[in-house]
């Protein structure tokens, strides 16, 4: 393995790291249960003086109507220096059904798997483990640099509530947009392919959401007196949603995929390289024989680069022990919509509406509630200079070129766009999950080695940032 | 309004009939709720002794594993006189939501309506009201034709369960079997068309149930990591059940309508005449703008003459407030079948089953419950000359012709199948209900013109059948 200053350091204090990540998974800062409050606060307080210690000269915690972020930052010497954010969370998922952690998830505990070892706890890997990278990535920067500042300004903003929605995010972003103010945002909430392959995400997808309520009878009715012969709003929603999709498993709103932008050849091709086992991950959690979607494109872009509409529940009548001959009086139906750049979740209420109204029955009213808000999608601009400083700093850890480091796409939505909207500036990802570290489920854990890689990236990642010059940044912040 | 011995006694003793009434409808035997099983054992004891004072001289209150069914026999002297049966049910439907009612339920009350004086209470109708015709109905029979017998032997069962699906009513049967034989069963539970429109039912609809529930991955899968590339039970779900009518709103499972008897010509002229407001049906309890349904039928022929198909219930994923971005592991709806002569409610489980796997995606595995047993459909046989002695009986209750008695059909589903296959009997419906008497429903009446009417043709009843020739009887039976 080729050395580096910054591996050196790495691996000579790997210890720390591993140290942190201990003592802040122990904290069980689970957001969405209000009884655990007081948790979140103390990981905020422990994240805060990890800070400290790392050596942010500023470091505070911001209190929001929920959960406190904690902002730091250390401001570079060097005139003319980009400014770079770190984002990422500190609270974490529930554990439930916590019969089925081999280890209690606060506890956390090393194991050795087939890839190396692994650490199990609730945060090991999302985000507590992804995140605790950069303590140890920016001592190693100043280490082999021999600098006593940072080459680019470090900015950092870690929320409490994203794996509650970031309902007071956005909002945070507004207030201290000034004091938030960078040239680039850092992503590290995301992960890689595989173990040995080093990757960047480009791209996460947005949310939107409806619930649909079909309307026939004022009353439900008694199936003999009236089956078959007026509307039954059970049988109008199964349409409905029997037609949510078209026969290439297109999404049939009017309009949906307008602001849809293409896979390009670029990422499509190094998508296309990622190695991808379909068997073993039908196999997995989704039990499934088939892959099934969106004609003309492969599981991973249906997952990643293309929108998705699913039904996430349906209920309406009878749904107790025996049967009840009734005409109910409602159907309901929850969908939500992953979305890709550039679609806005704003258009989609009155997408479904439209497409809600075309497909109606007569005699079946509808009502259609599409909450504002939803989760933009992002992208990072793939021709950037920030993205080529990302790519390097990648291969540098991994020991590759700059060229082998392959693209994903992250499925999954959360607050990214904002940052990238609200403080103008382009996203990079870095981080170093795994899909198969079990996030959001029970035995979630991290591959230690992908930590080890993680910091080395980070640290490459401030020099990295700091040798584009100065037009390049221009042109980049451009984007 | 011309004569009739049997006129003038059920106007003499009207008061007996609602004095009667009054009596057994304060009795709450309502026998879906184990906690009124003593005031079903009351009702049962009250309708015993009202048979006793009536005159029969055999009266037995017969235990089932559930609710008491009461039997009574009353032999004519006559040497080959026929036997009938009265079938009817003392339970009676619960009262929720109570607080919807004008009256307390079981405080029979008089109320002034635009067809006359009705009586408010549950069971006004049904059952009580329909059956209790029989009580003053056959006392008019004795003193108009001055007999000490009745004219046929007249045997008579009320169940205590039909409320509640008659779980025990075919055991009863075939216990009895010999006791109750018969060569008619004179059926009253059920209604004419209108106050002034004598008719006759002809069928009753069976009943088959199905309850499907469609599976994909092993547990709920995140919809950002899964979304848009497995299948999902929901859209497997919507897709198959808006596949269970075609574009002329036939039912679609294999083979549903090979049994199906059409309906002749001179019925459904019969049915055809009968007058039936579309719109003010609509705008009743199914408040809606269409009638739908199988192309090629009116409202009336597909509620009472046509096989049907209903989803009564339907749900899967997440249910609750807001949104949870899954792709659930299981989808379940409840479907039942309404049946018309010839049909078989055992063919349907089959059925069923071969339809689903016939609509199956690939990567959804099926699960159809389908409890043997159902109900079988029943009708009448139009042109046996019992008939003609129904017929010939309601148009004398009514000062019309025989002719002029419309055929209805009823869409509902009882035991009367058992009846008649395990009794080997033909079927009569004698009976005075109203579409708008409520049953089953907050505030039902019954109008208590009708209830004279009732007791008149069911006087008239006795002579006719015992009047049919022993060739016409023979012939009958043989149906």
């Amino acid at each position: 393995m080729p050395s580096s200053a910054e591996r050196d350091f790495v691996h000579a204090h790997i210890d720390d790291l591993h140290a942190d990540l201990d003592a802040w998974v122990r904290i069980p800062s689970i957001s969405a249960d209000p009884s655990f409050a007081p948790e979140v606060e103390r990981s905020a307080t422990w994240l805060a003086e990890a800070l400290r210690r790392t050596g942010f000269p500023t470091v505070e915690i911001w209190p929001t109507p929920g959960a406190p972020a904690v902002f730091a930052e250390w401001p570079s010497a060097d005139d003319g220096a980009p400014v770079a954010l770190v984002y990422g969370h500190h609270d974490v998922q529930p554990v439930d059904p916590v019969e089925l952690w081999v280890h209690p998830p606060f506890e956390p505990t090393r194991v050795d798997g087939p890839d190396g070892p692994e650490l199990h706890g609730r945060g090991a890997s999302d985000d507590k483990g992804v995140l605790v990278v950069h303590l140890l990535g920016l001592r190693a920067h100043l280490a082999a640099t021999g600098r006593d500042t940072p080459a680019v300004t470090v900015k950092v903003l870690i929320e409490g509530e994203e794996e509650s929605g970031s309902p007071h995010f956005a909002a945070l972003l507004e207030e201290h947009q000034d004091r938030l103010a960078c040239d680039v945002v850092v992503v590290s909430d995301t992960g890689m392919a595989a173990p040995d392959i080093p990757s960047a995400v480009t791209a996460m997808r947005g949310l939107a959401d409806a619930e649909i309520t079909l309307r026939g009878p004022a009353v439900d009715l008694h199936s003999g007196s009236f089956g078959g012969a007026v509307p039954n709003p059970l049988h109008a929603m199964a349409s409905l949603l029997a037609a949510l999709h078209d026969d290439q498993g297109r999404v049939t709103l009017p309009g949906f995929y307008d602001k849809v932008r293409p896979l390009g050849e670029r990422e499509r091709e190094l998508m296309g390289r990622v190695p991808f086992d379909e068997q073993a991950w039908l196999a997995g959690p989704a039990a499934s024989r088939v892959a099934t979607g969106e004609q003309g494109f492969t599981t991973l872009e249906r997952t990643g680069a293309r929108p998705t509409a699913e039904v996430n529940g349906m209920w309406g009548g009878y749904t107790g022990p025996g049967h009840k001959t009734i005409i109910p009086a409602e159907a309901h139906a929850k969908v939500t919509f992953r979305l890709v750049a550039d679609q806005r979740p704003e258009d989609v209420a009155e997408q479904v509406r439209a497409w809600v109204d075309a497909h109606l029955p007569e005699g079946i009213e509808a009502e259609v509630h599409a909450p504002p808000g939803g989760v933009a999608p992002c992208a990072s601009d793939l021709g950037s200079p920030w993205m080529d400083a990302l790519l390097n700093s990648i291969a540098q850890a991994f020991d590759t070129d700059p060229g082998s480091v392959l693209f994903t796409r992250e499925g999954g939505s959360g607050p990214e766009a904002d940052l990238a909207e609200i403080l103008r500036a382009p996203l990079l990802f870095l981080g170093v999950g795994l899909p198969n570290d079990r996030i959001h489920s029970p035995n979630e854990r991290v591959l230690l080695p992908m930590l080890t890689r993680g910091a080395e990236a980070a640290a490459h990642l401030w020099r990295e940032l700091a040798a584009l010059r100065p037009r390049d940044r221009v042109d980049a912040a451009g984007h």
